[in-house]
């Protein structure tokens, strides 16, 4: 342990995990550690570079509050959310595919009975929503609790607005009998995501743009079926090629259709995967749902 | 780009940096792109996983302040510190060895006299401290400055007090016509990283202690060598074979001599590297200094 070089370092760090008394942690803390090490020496990373690095996380973890998480953002950005995602819900096929959380979730938003308008006066033309809640088999499944949520005009959701007392363009609907839901929302529009932070410092840095395509957020949690978090996005949206945080699926482009009487339908069915349907490595979107969210 | 698995996501996000104006932040970019997906796939990352490392990181950016750098806590920890300061002075033998910078160091310590008493009042045995700076070829090197600090005989350095007003064991000295430098101070003693924040968590997760050798930290510069940031350690500590931040180097280990009249006597010369001896991936020291102190 006294006559560390850069290639010796990496084995001795491993063994300071022995007494590890989690066999998981043990497995990650190790694979992070050699992944970590790996890059540094690939890279050649540089005391500067290092630094740069230090001082990026610094900043990173300082952006977050009650309504911002940047480090959401920046896994967002760089693909690491929607790999878990996909790891995470390798489904049978004909289930509606899931797609990356994001961080502007709300825990205990309003409920609404299925008609409702839950814009709540936010801002743009109006958009009415149907669809059933099914089973993969076909079955309706009622009592489906959908959480919806989107930005308004503007492209901002409401917890974005420092001054905003009541919650816009958000609400849990429960399903009906016939595994039916419905409401009234204003049209999705396209929007970038925040770039007054380290993450947007990141995007600027490397040419990217920060937009994602226009899209209408659902969770959708049923008793026996894995609980379903993903967007429906905006037909012939020109960002769907490049969503800043890579969640877009084929499967999930729906119609926004619009009204000889203005405005704006769409009509989307949510096929869910019945429990143990397919191998899960693991289902934590409850509790993403309450650490995430604004 | 719509319909992305597991494994195109990669090349997808690593794509998204093609028109990154600076072809090295573009490979730094790729290059870690590559190892966080590469991890997350070998260890198949629950959402709860990933939430529990987007929740630690952003602790870890919210306990640095001023006086405190968790990140570089994080980075030394883990290896990742030792490990680029291994690829950044790789230097001819008989130089001394670079070791970690720590988050302890101040700019703009006060200066002292050769001789004089560095302590200002610090608790511990009293040590004194001299040696000579000198070139790999032999040659003494005239008006070297360098910069000392370290803990006291509790293991808190001075900017670890909240109530502290003035600097203690710390100062800058400049060696003289001979390459020579002396000081008093007080007798170096082990101590304990903070563990008050996310990097005590994750020692406590992984059973592993917190202690670091006793050590003096030494930043010696001078015109025409490469900067040297080490620290001596103390010999019989029975931390070397297992600091918790991996910097011990067997050729930094100095003797702390017991005095006949109480107290110690430490001899330690520093030998440094002229420009140019040694190809350097570069040489941020300064920076560091700037940015990581408190």
């Amino acid at each position: 342990m006294r006559n560390l070089n850069q290639q010796t370092i990496t084995e001795a760090v491993i063994e300071r995990f022995a007494d590890t008394p989690s066999p998981r942690l043990k497995k990650i803390l190790t694979c992070l550690v050699q992944h970590m090490h790996d890059f540094a020496r690939e890279v050649e990373l540089t005391e500067d570079e290092w630094m740069q690095g230090i001082e990026f996380l610094t900043r990173t973890g300082q952006k977050c509050d009650g309504n911002r998480q940047e480090f959401i953002l920046l896994s967002d950005t760089l693909g690491l959310s929607m790999l878990t995602v996909a790891m995470n819900h390798d489904k049978p096929a004909g289930c509606t595919e899931a797609t990356v959380f994001g961080p502007f979730h709300v825990e205990c938003a309003p409920h609404f009975d299925n008609g409702a308008d839950i814009a709540n006066g936010a801002e743009g033309e109006p958009c009415a929503v149907r669809g059933t809640v099914r089973g993969v088999d076909g079955e309706p499944v009622a009592g489906a609790v959908l959480d919806v949520w989107q930005a308004d005009a503007t492209g901002h959701y409401d917890v974005q607005y420092e001054a905003l007392d009541a919650p816009r363009n958000r609400g849990v609907l429960v399903s009906d009998s016939d595994g039916r839901f419905s409401f009234r929302t204003v049209a999705a529009v396209a929007y970038p995501i925040p770039v007054d932070g380290p993450v947007g410092d990141m995007l600027r840095a490397t040419g990217r743009h920060p937009w994602r395509p226009a899209h209408l957020h659902f969770m959708v949690r049923a008793d026996g079926y894995e609980t379903l978090v993903t967007h429906v996005f905006r037909r012939d949206d020109p960002y769907l090629d490049s969503d800043a945080v890579f969640g877009v699926r084929e499967s999930l482009i729906g119609e926004w259709v619009p009204q000889p009487g203005g405005g704006y339908a769409l009509e989307f069915d949510l096929v869910l995967n019945p429990d143990g349907k397919a191998p899960l490595a693991g289902n934590a979107t409850t509790r993403i749902s309450q650490k995430a969210g604004a």
